[in-house]
């Protein structure tokens, strides 16, 4: 018998733990693990031999309860990339030495694409050593940009805190009877996914975001004041939703003017503002009542309106990443195929790694409608299933009840 | 048998519609009404003769149950102030007019503080000029700074709001193993009713925001740097909750900088940008990784996470109101007497509205700790029985059920 290793990493979604409490279950009901660890703060973790034993809280079916529905990661997170180990071997040295040293044969990290790339690396760099260690990948991002899987948890839950705060958004800037200007910023990096949600209220009769950009189209500043001109013609208040990463022609950000010019440790550029800038862009150049609103950190943490399908989906895929441990397919990441719309339906697959790390999947441009500031019908039908189901949070005091482990 | 009259003012809250629900179910089982009329965006609906009739909606019971958990004003709001009579007659003589016109006797104006001066200022100005009207308000304000009731519809659903949202944001800045800073800018104007509610987690072993600014205390810039180094040498991830209203010493906000001097229809200095301010003081003299997150409008519309003991409450003083009008108590407004905490208990009495208009009641100096970075255990007293109970929120595809009056 050997022991699994489980880690998160990346940023924090509604759902990440749901796919933590589906691996500890597929290893609570399976006769090759022993004893499973957890690593904190994701790889950094089984750097430095930082290891939780997890084999009491696998036991625990009412602390599983609670921590499948605790927004972000219980065993921490990083933003922590492994160089190429031709470059710098000290960090795959430390990691195989934490494996052994646990008697590790089954490594699962939980991520995004950035994580993955940690998955295919640590995969090569143990194959040429010839350490038969099984590591594979289970996905998790709210950005929903990761390829060769239909969508990725923690996007149904983030999109439908979107949609519901989108729709109450829309009653509260509809109150007063004069002209105004809501500019709502949604997260997704380079990624529209998320954004789009922001035409769901339309489902219930509801307008949604009236204008809706999402930055896989360029963003012309001119037509985007020409946009908000004609729809103040038609109506008092506007909302509108933009990507945190909406470009201009040349690639640059919108919100480049407002950042502070510093990068993460994955040399990503800090991108926010994109909603402040529009608003100092519609104050100068409309001059009416506008103000900006960030969805910020609430909408990758509002476990409190996740989505049951998301954190269903986010288990499933976790019990699925560990018997794809279990068969030894290492190099591989557990992911979702969608079977059919209506009703719908999912099949789990594995895909290869290597072909996930360091790809962007985008929103098909045939999506997005011709006059870019709106999304098409066949995004709708997309995103619709993946926001279903209440989930069943239990209230202490007032307040869900969360799991916390240390 | 004569006609009532309901208007609704001010900012938007996510059970305002509740309190109109009450009035309704008031009416519909009262022999004294004929027709409810709702004036559109306030008082200025009243002037103007903008006037729906409301009787079709009274009776659909199915139409009530949602429009009870929808947020914001259904029948729109305004921030228009009554000007002294002797000053400016015009728009008392329409709102006269409009009272004949639909032979209004009872007129019901839902609304914080500067909607109790338009009750008082109208009440003054038909008892002078001998015409027989009843006007009562009703109680409404996510800022919980109204005078004469123990608190304010609106206020316990922001709170709740508010508590679950730092429970979330607890669990998502905790994650990383960097010193990090994240700064929470809540509503409330000058009072810190809404930003002690950042204590909540605690009730369930959280610690909720680790530093609490509330308003009522000058703010020091320099203690506020020693307070953020001390905490962070205990540990990495500090949260901290500010009210927008922080000032310094002369009075001046903290936000002052970042504002952009804009005033309201009321007189209001439009606050925004103190946990920006902050962002950048932490940035320029810690150095450590810092984010601002402004709550915005999501606090006050969030009705998904809204508080049943609120909804309760916000329905209740309808019906206070409504039958303080029929036993023809005019320039009251309805409110609540606290009997006790353990069990929750209160008692709905009215009180005299010239007492309550252009007042500002802010928390207890001594509900604030001495070293005024958080709150005392009588605030979370008072604060945890108004944030119990959950709704029962119909959802259609995904999202909350909303109803639209117009």
């Amino acid at each position: 018998m050997y022991n699994l290793l489980v880690a998160q990493s990346g940023g924090p979604t509604a759902v990440i733990n749901a796919t933590l409490v589906g691996i500890l279950q597929g290893a609570h009901t399976s006769s090759k693990v022993e004893t499973v660890y957890g690593a904190k703060y994701g790889i950094e973790g089984v750097i430095e031999d930082d290891i939780l034993n997890l084999n009491e809280l696998m036991k625990d079916t009412q602390a599983l309860a609670t921590l499948k529905y605790t927004p972000s990661s219980a065993l921490g997170t990083c933003r922590y990339k492994l160089k190429d180990w031709h470059m710098d071997e000290e960090p795959y040295r430390k990691i195989v030495e934490t494996f052994y040293k646990y008697n590790i044969k089954y490594f699962i990290y939980i991520g995004g694409n950035d994580s993955m790339d940690t998955v295919d690396k640590l995969t090569q760099y143990c194959k040429i050593h010839k350490h038969d260690f099984v590591i594979v990948g289970a996905p998790k991002t709210i950005d929903n940009d990761l390829n060769l899987t239909d969508h990725c948890p923690g996007y149904g839950s983030a999109a439908k805190y979107i949609a519901t705060t989108i729709a109450e958004l829309e009653r509260d800037t509809a109150v007063y009877n004069v002209p105004a200007v809501t500019v709502v910023e949604i997260m997704g990096r380079n990624a529209g996914w998320l954004t789009a949600a922001a035409a769901l209220p339309r489902l219930n009769g509801g307008n949604g975001a009236d204008l809706i950009y999402l930055c896989e189209k360029e963003f012309n500043i001119d037509r985007f004041i020409a946009d908000v001109e004609e729809k103040l013609k038609q109506k008092n208040n506007i909302l509108i939703a933009v990507s945190e990463g909406i470009k201009d022609k040349n690639g640059t950000y919108i919100s480049e003017q407002m950042s502070s010019g510093a990068v993460d440790n994955f040399g990503h550029k800090y991108i926010a503002g994109a909603a402040r800038a529009l608003e100092k862009l519609v104050r100068d150049r409309i001059g009416c009542k506008v103000r900006a609103v960030e969805l910020n950190l609430m909408q990758r943490a509002a476990a409190h309106i996740g989505s049951e399908t998301d954190v269903v989906e986010a288990m499933l895929l976790g019990q699925k990443a560990f018997h794809s441990a279990m068969d030894g397919e290492g190099g591989k990441m557990a992911a979702i195929k969608r079977v059919s719309n209506d009703p719908y339906r999912i099949e789990l697959i594995t895909v290869p790694v290597d072909q996930v790390a360091n790809h962007e999947k985008m929103v098909p441009l045939e999506w997005i409608s011709e006059d870019g500031h709106d999304v098409m019908e066949e995004m709708i039908t997309y995103l619709k299933p993946l926001i279903q189901g209440e989930t069943n949070i239990q209230y202490e005091n007032g307040m869900p009840k969360q799991y916390k482990l240390f």
